[in-house]
């Protein structure tokens, strides 16, 4: 079965670019969407991406992709990593595989930012390695999941 | 004045009978809603109900059940249980008296849901007792709301 | 194999229906167990309860339930729930299903009353809903345990 | 520049005048919202207000004031004060200056209530003045920010 | 209505005069019971006085307390101070205002002993003071309760 | 009957306006002093003032402030804020509303400085405002105190 | 050597019997001062007393009791006895034995009460006895110390 | 003099042999009295047994040992380990060097069964060593206390 | 100038593909490094590669490096993760941006291993991705560092 | 197949019989080597032993045992117990069973001596019991593992 | 411009050399101040010292230093280095370099010493060595400050 | 007898000189060890120093030092102050007194610096003053211990 891998990134991430380009890069949310679709292209995986800055369309778009087949998602929960029970329950709930992205270093960041909702369920995690976190992400589901 | 019941149910909540079947059960929500609403109507109470995985709707649903003059809502706040004061909020805003219900036994799950930001301003809480907790539920809010 | 249903209560339930009725209720503990018998026989179950002030009698009591074949017990283990490490090895050691009860919500009172030895261990917890509980506990173990 | 001001209310405060009046007052959130505006069109600064009970909304509303170039924030996060990361990081994506009101004195409630994720970083904070904590602090804004 | 004072002794307070005089004091039991009688009969109070290593029986004791009309109690709880919340119920339950009284001081003692679950639903508490601690504590009870 | 208000400034505040003025700003305490002199004279209130590095001198005017029938206190405790139980206890013994003013915003500093004795016995708290936040306590405090 | 017996009161008992009489009740502190001074009279014991705001006067004051050569002190440090360790140290520098008396019950107030910085270092403690608990400490003190 | 030796058993350890047999081994407590009654007649030190699940028929039962002159206990004081300074308090008052066992390793349990009342005034403690435990206490008692 | 990696690998990871393989893959420590080389030279960086379940051998290699002028390094220090301030400041003291690597996804393990004395001074940190976490890591050094 | 033990002794315990002989005794490490190997050779079993200062070397000894096909290992780790997951790691890593022994009870020391890195991986632990701890750790061994 | 040594000494430590010598040694302040005097002197500094009870006038003497323009402080500032941020923000608020001082080891003593509120902000900190942490000190200011 | 003293420095120091000089200073560890040799020397004390990265080392080396009859350590334990027990039981079981120097001011630093497994047992400890805390650490050795 083709590999099928979604790309979900979280609240403010839309921002990218355009915020504190010294803690997230210059590279835009755009640039980042593209260059994963590219990535997953020519490695002949199916590919879809979304960016909502609300917890309940996050878990609204991790349902469907139970019923869309999705392989593996990669995630950058932004702000939701350390509050969003809800979130970790979705992924829980459909089952898919997935890998936690961090552009920043979050251990050089707020003390709350140490700790994630997600990380104890997910397949792994990269943080602080910048837009190259989301391709190593799905270097290895592309391989992997 | 007739009893009328609201049964809410928060996010992830719409997968029953599919996640984790061990967990929650083969019932779907569909399911539930319907039994709850049969008990409803046999002891002449009405029922109306609502799923949703965004907690600013659950938020706009219990300030709406206020105008609508419910007497009781059940609720299965699911992960909003242990990070949502704004429901906590919303529910203590209305004084319209509720019932927590947990399918599963939340004290043998991680630590983080062990804690709920609605038990101390409920009427009472049932967890554990599967899909009968929001039978009982009803039937105290039908006797006793 | 027939239903057989003990009624455990713990320290201080005696003066139910005496003790500050307004957090407990008016209904004594004869009056619940009057209750809970009837409610079990006329499910052609059998019932024994038990009332005690004293942690160690308790535990003897749960180790007779073993030898008495008792299919389920329900228990209100009252102060004993945040202290007795003993009482949760009893039911641990016997490996009777049980239903563990408060009648107040014990959430709106003194913060040792939010931990308990024996939720975990238990297939289900329920509080704040009066002598309710009791029924509704029975019923559960009625109908499934 | 001519200052331009957005006023944004959190969660429940649309029940404003209605919901606890011995805690929250008797003016309404239109009150409010009318009360501020005429004291920006008075010292010439322009206005707008917007209320939600959705965390990702208001994340969504502050995104758009740096687009339509708003110089300063009045915000009363409500319940999000002690949960929502996303709007903290939100407010310090657009770098617009803001002010965190409360129209009780948050000390006086819950333990829960007594941290914020956004106090520090915003320029400062006005608790337990009623509503004239958004005047006082929509005057600082007018004359500082 | 003539006073009637009831004076209990918790676990291990038999051994008094016996066990760690350099802490305890030389005193017996029976010596503090029996001028704790004297005081009280000099004063036309009634007396009577019991000690239990049960935390059971110290329950029961209270209990009966409450049928036979005593109008205060004088407790050492010895160990169970730290950890029975049944005794503190008891107390609470029959509602007779009582003294909390340890003969050592708690305080230069191991940390687990600087809690109790006693004190904030004591009329007062006295510590440190050795055996005269129970005069004092009687000599309040006749004049105050 | 006429509105008399204090001001109180705590220790270090005399130092205002040569200490770290990037922090405190660059007005001297005599600057604050007047100017709140000014504002409650132009609406017909009594005005006294009061700065002292000694939390017992704090406390003994404090007890004056009763004698001489303040109708409310505008106290900056400055690091008493944070330390001092007898200042709490003052306020609190001679029942004189009060506001609590600091000039940076506390919760970017260290997290001693997050905690205060005072506010959840004061009416309101305002931080971060500079000397503004003077101004705003005696306006709040001459049309509601 | 005859007994030479200091009486000590902190800050804000110079309020007693107009402050909160619910909590400390109608006795003046001159009320109390003189009732002591007559109890050490009539059993031919010298008597001193004072009251300070300032933690650093008491200090003083317990030096003074070295040199006046003091063989107890009865102290009631108020809100200095969960700040101050300079008092602690001035008695435990002293070497004079002293007993800590509170007149409200601590246990039943804000939890940064439970806490005394003198109590390890008393000869014992009284609290929620009312004023008895002066003449219970001064009796104690006549007789052993 | 000769060696004379106690061992005591806590509650629930009656069912050994029948409960959790993977957890506790499959020898009943008979089983380890005689062998342990043997261990001791064979190097001729006397030797008595007992076993409560009441809390303080285990502290009486340590008070009598010291009547009757034993020299040392050997103690597996199950759930009480955890909750009881009774026993702690009892065994502290009587003086008689004793050993604490565990059958399984505690450390691989429940995080509450990690902390004693009893190992600080211990001689040694055992755990996880199955029944051999008894033995290994028992021949160290008669070699050793 | 030409890139010059280290590779670093800390105690216990010598066992590699031998010890506990479902947690760990079955690729041995040459496996890695033979791969990490290869890598390397087919960027035409330098490579050099170490092992050692010696603490100080780990902070004398991080010295060396620093003399031989390595541009990154990746390490993964395995157990000293969580107990080496040495190894931190050795990294520190060096200066040589390094990345973190952990093989198992560290927060699905004891609590323990959830802190990294490392993580704060990386540039990046990878977890959970197996083997493939060192490629990513050197991808990263490679074009980054 | 022959039972073969090693018993690894952790740092300072090379000084033991020469430092605080009233915490560890007065024998010497080699006497309890000794005794260890006489008590294995005398059941047929063989033995080997080492000590050393350095964690890494221990660490290395632990693989070494793995293929030397030691069937059990015996260890006091000293201050590692503490503070080396290191150990911990490499004793889990070769996977043979090992008890733990401390000849001091942990128990009556510093706090930071309570808690163990190996002691939930282990199959027991003896402390407080002297060198006898190392017999009958060797015992068991012998009999068990 | 010539040095300028202040030496500040707080509360009970006029007590020196008769206040607990075999912890505080035997040397009076007023010895320790005439030897800092002559070390000062013969280095050609000027000197002044000043001792304290009074928590406000160490404050107000730390302000005045400013205005004198001393170049460097010494102080021990006793039971007040653990409970006074309001000498902190002075030694702050004058910005004149300061070293801390204590006699005793305060790492021997209870735990709530082990706490500074100064330390941080000192150049630095010297304890247990006597009253030759003065010299140290001053010779420290005298060379470097 | 002749003064004999042990100069030992821990992990990273021996980068002195050429990592983070605006922290630790200009000077190489070989001009403070020959700076501490000449100051022995003078005074005619003996002295030997040492230097190492190992944990293992340095417990060798205070081993050591207790056969060569040294009569004081002075010992700056770099990372090891905070992790390692090892060494703080090796200078107990030596028994020999030793001061503990830091050169920067670790209250500065990482919240975890702010803890020392050596300061309770060590004579004194010096932190932040540069090298002139190994100066005043060998001034106090050589006159005092």
């Amino acid at each position: 079965m083709a590999r099928k891998i979604l790309l979900i990134n979280g609240p403010n991430l839309n921002l990218l670019g355009t915020r504190e380009p010294e803690v997230y890069g210059k590279q835009t949310l755009l640039d980042i969407e593209n260059a994963a679709k590219s990535q997953c292209i020519s490695h002949d995986a199916e590919f879809d991406c979304f960016q909502s800055n609300h917890e309940g369309m996050i878990v609204d778009r991790i349902h469907l992709a139970k019923q869309q087949q999705f392989t593996a998602i990669v995630i950058n929960p932004g702000a939701y990593t350390h509050t969003s029970i809800a979130i970790r329950d979705a992924l829980a709930g459909v089952a898919i595989p997935f890998i936690e992205v961090h552009i920043s270093n979050v251990y050089q960041r707020e003390t709350f930012r140490h700790h994630s909702y997600l990380s104890d369920i997910a397949k792994g995690v990269i943080c602080g390695l910048g837009t190259d976190g989301y391709r190593f992400a799905i270097d290895f589901a592309i391989k992997n999941l």
